[in-house]
């Protein structure tokens, strides 16, 4: 066991442990949502045959020459194609095939002229404005090949991704697997909302952040609930769930104090230490052990504590198990907004809010200066944490700072 | 009927025809990811009462005068207090209580101090330490009293929202029904993912991205699907659905080719409608309607023109179906890194990818100059859409533009 790691290595140890997901092949509306698992090619050309990309006519460029107004070219209409028709009629000089938007351009044509510049009369076409060739004729294959790169593996299939995806015919694609979790959170003084707490008691609130939390970033959450500070009701807890799951989170009892049990528990159950507390505030009382070849990460109870850890220590991990590439944190450079006084003997995570003045500069204002860990409710006003480095003696209103989402 | 309306008067029609959810009771982890439909205020006060923030011994401050590791103050220890406890005995001068980290405070302590200050000898405690008075001291109420207003009614409900509720002991709140749409893609050239198309046959994609937005703007999709150019076979298409949904969107044969005839269609039932076409490009020939008090929203066939028309016309209206009071478009001024020479005679989107400078900056670049509405693909590199008005002669790189996302 690793006492005191820095938050770099406690990640890259987290992440070690991790297992990249299996993949299962699901129908489009399904995988919205989901990870793609595999590179994809565009198995056909976009288009996939030569199209018009409005409603005309297809003509011989060479025929318009010197069409005005007042001096009309007249074509004969050997053919009209309808939304999903095709014509297989060859336009050779004097001829015209009439489209719709999106109809294949016939054989011989080289350009399509808009309708709104002919004239029709009875089986024939006016054609009142010259046309150069290859005018208004979208080619097969123009905005991507067959094979051309798609999408990557790693990839999260929102409506953009989905509907590119049919527009190339393919109904089923590979997605990740969804890993399974539970969150235990521990403590005698936890109570379930809802119920009324005896005085001293608290309501338990992190195992619904990080429950929703890991939902968010694409994990199955088979379980929560809360335990009392007893290594046997611990043990229990914890060993009910982990052939279930891929991995497990815990909250409290990860301190020095005296029911700080998460350690005695997960050593009685033969699981192996990694690291026991990370050099950063909040959140530095975390296990994480290994059991049955599962990751078990233990946080802090304290809320506030435990979901700054979860963000900074977990991304890693969480990536890889879903294999999701882009759960961040998105790191931004900001200019801070009000002075922080205090010493940072230990690297810190602040809370903070993100704006953009009218110039489109990044602005980030510290929302909690008093930096209570149990306080949650500061997590509603801000959208980032600012990233203080150890040994800092505070900072000033206008230096630049990075922030991460 | 109105034809050719500015984008603004469209959206405020379809915006009137729009009806507000109603609401249901959900518990929170079903409420995660669901708009809230009333304020909520604290039940409680938060912390609810006086609490320790550390492991240590409360006491009264005016014991530890003149305290230090060579002076130590010893007090007597009359309780100890564990997660959950409460302890009933009152400090008084020369006595102190062992607390652990959130627990309450008793009666006559004024302050806290660390057990890292203290030695602990046989039911006495040494302090070695000056404290001030509420030193330590973490007040009920602190955070947040009773009947403060801490979530407002319209706000997306995730994880952080969801923990704030579970500390505050709120098991379930009220949140906004889903609205149900159908999605129905017309055209004879469509053919489903999946199969093999015949010539001149494309396949269907708007139905997806459509449905897929859809969702992720927190609306049901009951059924999507595809229908040919046909008036009776529309007119089935919509008469079979709208009694299910709230609203529905068709795309394709919203223009004024020959096979256009969502406009006949929606007479034939009996719809009202209310404009047709808008000043925008690409996407202007969009219809609305009104069928059965039912919104109907005819978007164009063309992909992206589809997709356009859809954020920048239904956002809105999709706000007020909903309750969710921000899915955008978010607004921001960036600045353009190139040229875009083409005259814009009428208002026009154009696709957009959005990045920040090292300080900090909002710059987007135009990621499609062929703007073709057809091509689906260059959404994926896109992030935002860039809005140029009416009347534009072109644009230079390092204007600034508005985006939106």
């Amino acid at each position: 066991m690793i006492r005191n790691v820095e938050l770099e290595t406690a990640r890259r140890l987290v992440l070690e442990k991790g297992r990249p997901p299996g993949a299962e092949k699901v129908g489009l509306l399904e995988a919205h949502g989901r990870v793609l698992a595999e590179n994809i090619c565009a198995p056909m050309d976009q288009p996939s045959f030569n199209r018009s990309p409005l409603d005309g006519y297809a003509l011989q460029a060479a025929d318009t020459r010197g069409a005005a107004p007042g001096s009309p070219v007249i074509l004969e209409v050997i053919d009209t194609v309808y939304a999903g028709g095709c014509s297989t009629k060859e336009v050779t000089g004097g001829t015209a095939v009439c489209l719709m938007t999106g109809s294949p351009i016939p054989e011989g044509a080289d350009c399509v002229i808009r309708q709104e510049n002919t004239r029709a009369v009875q089986g024939r076409v006016e054609i009142i404005k010259e046309l150069s060739r290859w005018e208004n004729y979208c080619f097969k294959g123009e905005y991507s090949h067959k094979g051309d790169a798609i999408l990557d593996r790693g990839e999260l299939l929102r409506a953009a991704e989905i509907g590119v995806l049919a527009s190339l015919g393919i109904a089923a694609v590979p997605v990740y697997q969804k890993p399974a979790a539970a969150v235990i959170s521990t403590g005698d003084e936890l109570v379930e909302p809802g119920t009324e707490p005896a005085p001293g008691r608290v309501y338990s609130s992190n195992c619904y952040t990080i429950a929703c939390r890991l939902k968010e970033c694409g994990v199955k959450v088979v379980s929560t609930g809360i335990v009392g500070d007893d290594c046997g009701d611990i043990e229990r807890a914890v060993a009910k769930v982990i052939d279930e799951v891929d991995f497990v989170i815990t909250t409290g009892g990860a301190s020095v104090g005296e029911k700080d049990l998460i350690m005695e528990t997960m050593g009685n159950l033969g699981a192996e230490i990694i690291f026991w507390k990370i050099k950063i505030k909040p959140g530095s009382p975390a296990l994480f052990s290994v059991l049955k070849g599962k990751p078990v990460i233990s946080l802090s109870g304290n809320p506030f504590a435990a979901a700054a850890t979860f963000e900074l220590l977990l991304t890693p991990f969480l990536e890889k198990i879903t294999g999701n590439g882009s759960l961040g944190p998105n790191t931004l450079r900001a200019v801070l907004q009000n002075d922080f006084n205090k010493k940072s003997p230990l690297r810190r995570a602040l809370r903070g809010h993100f704006v953009q003045d009218d110039s489109g500069k990044a602005l980030v204002e510290i929302v909690d200066r008093d930096q209570s860990p149990g306080n949650l409710q500061v997590a509603l006003n801000s959208n980032c944490f600012i990233d203080i480095q150890k040994g800092s003696a505070g900072l000033k209103r206008g230096e630049m700072v990075y922030i991460y989402f």
